[in-house]
């Protein structure tokens, strides 16, 4: 990556916008976008995200282009690149945003012309707000950037990944394979976000929203979010979060039966385990 | 209450500490504690909390009481009435700090003598830690007050739980039956700390410290309590947390099945519906 390396933004939308954003402040340049919509790439020229964007008829951009960062939903990634990959040059270099990777990376790189490589990343920065227009709102600083190789990468495009995450600002670097990070990635973030769905749709919640306490709040606000993105990334990772779902459940449920059964000794070993685990993560957090 | 009232707290903790701490700061000069821990005493008579503390021999601070507050753990503030209840003089007005109130309030009322009135109360400002040296860190300023009256208790009793969460400062005054309240806590409070416990009782979870994000973190932060307490508050309400447990339960199961089955557009409705109860929580956090 040089000061004068083309990239191209595939997706114009929150993560897209933030790296165009990004890219753009750490002094590239040339930073193009494709999206469908008129709108995200008329609002991001507008606050010089890029310097161009365009909807359709982009062969010429991409024939010139160093760098592609695919920024759309796994779907619609392979989408893409069955339509249009044939159109990358050799010797460009691509990643993408996705939050899954099994099945998805191999896909792509499979579908690649000889020359192009994908290596597989996933800035761990999402938020509740979806759009280029929230771009501004996220925060890579304090964030993880993961690089999932495969066999097919070269070291060539670990170090482009690299580069990218730095470039960006993120606060870790960390490289794991597609199947680690899914997994992962199934209990951090998507068995989370099924438990706060679950709690918030306890019909007749909302009578007790005069009395919720902090803990509720911070537990909830993630029942927020962008439906159809969200409903993609379980879809795709169902194989690991049905496991995170049923190991959780089971976990609940020996709970239920110490209570049920009056095993005040049990209870307590679990609180004390939960504790224990959980001061581990601030401790590692603090070192880290 | 006025200057000269009488305020004895029995069980200074974490919560019996920041009552006394906050009635010395709004003006009240007559506040002395009981408990078994002479240190507890000496801290809080030190730091200005009260005017004078007992281990024992106590008789003629009750005899003098105006008002009391215990801040016992449930079963304890029981067996504490039944020893001494005998003690207290006709006219005082008594409160707790109980996190459940089935059961816990008919007995006291029932065991108290005739003109002893107990008001039961509930001051939702807890914290992970315990002990009144941590006292000072309470923040009453945000909190919720409930009050749950029986039909034993009278306009002055009423009345004076009031005129206390006010003296403390709370944000807000609720007045609930004590089943109210159970439920209400069963859902808010328990489910979601029994929630956190089984998700970071999750074997290995360490091993993924190095990649949450603050979704996560403030998901999990609760993981972190006060074994004895909560074991005490859980096995107290275990009717109406295993209901939230089995409701919660279920719901996540109906997401495992869409996820298992495919159904994108029902994972999307749910997604909705929790979206929009969220939102209705902070409407009404905005509106209160």
């Amino acid at each position: 990556m040089n000061r004068e390396s083309r990239f191209v933004i595939v997706g114009l939308g929150l993560l897209g916008g933030a790296y165009a954003r990004g890219l753009r402040r750490a002094g590239y340049a040339h930073v193009a976008a494709l999206d469908l919509k008129e709108e995200a790439l008329a609002f991001a020229k507008e606050k010089g995200y890029i310097e161009e964007g365009r909807t359709g008829e982009f062969q010429d951009l991409l024939a010139r282009a160093d760098y592609i960062i695919f920024s759309l939903y796994p779907t619609t990634f392979i989408q893409w690149v069955e339509q249009y990959g044939s159109l990358l040059p050799a010797g460009c270099l691509c990643t993408d945003v996705s939050g899954v990777k099994t099945g998805l990376v191999d896909k792509v790189q499979a579908l690649l012309p000889q020359g192009v490589e994908f290596i597989a990343s996933h800035p761990m920065a999402g938020k509740e707000r979806s759009g280029v227009e929230n771009a501004h709102l996220v925060d890579f600083a304090p964030a993880n950037f993961l690089i999932t190789p495969t066999e097919r990468n070269t070291r060539r495009g670990l170090d482009f990944a690299r580069e990218l995450a730095e470039a960006l600002g993120f606060a870790r670097i960390h490289v794991i394979s597609p199947e680690e990070h899914d997994r992962m990635i199934g209990y951090v973030s998507q068995l989370t976000h099924a438990i706060a769905v679950s709690l918030m749709c306890a019909p007749g919640a909302e009578r007790f929203a005069d009395y919720t306490g902090d803990s509720f709040r911070d537990l909830t606000r993630i029942a927020y979010l962008n439906a159809p993105m969200w409903a993609e990334l379980f879809l795709w990772n169902r194989e690991y979060l049905t496991e995170e779902i049923d190991g959780f459940t089971a976990r609940l449920q020996r709970l239920k039966t110490f209570l049920q059964e009056g095993r005040r000794e049990e209870l307590e070993e679990m609180f004390r385990t939960s504790s224990a685990a959980r001061a581990a993560f601030d401790k590692k957090e603090k070192e880290g």
